[in-house]
């Protein structure tokens, strides 16, 4: 994988953490100096690794929060 | 990557699709035949191919929506 240069804008979200110490979080982040995007994945402890994930443009944020309505 | 197989048991939002046919999609997804999780990824049209994405216990999808309140 190329080198991904990162900035955690803002951390919205930790939604859970794993015996090892991973969490999976919602964060803002800005790639490669690009404007910043919504990114869900798996961290490990202090941000030493990442895990797969995707991001999400904030169109794409609002359509999944919509959609979330119905999960009770 | 090993041989995966899954069942999708619900379509719950499809959050995009690039021009090229990829849509962005939150589905409830039955892994090697295990107990159903929510699944946020990328695929390619007919769902021939997944991109990278990541699975959600209902716990951490309720923790999502939560911290969407605050996304307008």
């Amino acid at each position: 994988m190329a080198e991904l240069k990162y900035d955690i804008i803002q951390t919205i979200a930790v939604l859970s953490e794993s015996p090892k110490g991973w969490t999976k979080e919602l964060n803002l982040i800005s790639w490669n100096g690009r404007d910043p995007k919504y990114d869900l994945r798996d961290w490990a402890p202090d941000k030493m690794k990442m895990g797969k994930g995707v991001t999400l443009t904030k169109e794409e944020l609002l359509k999944l929060k919509d959609s979330l309505e119905e999960i009770k």
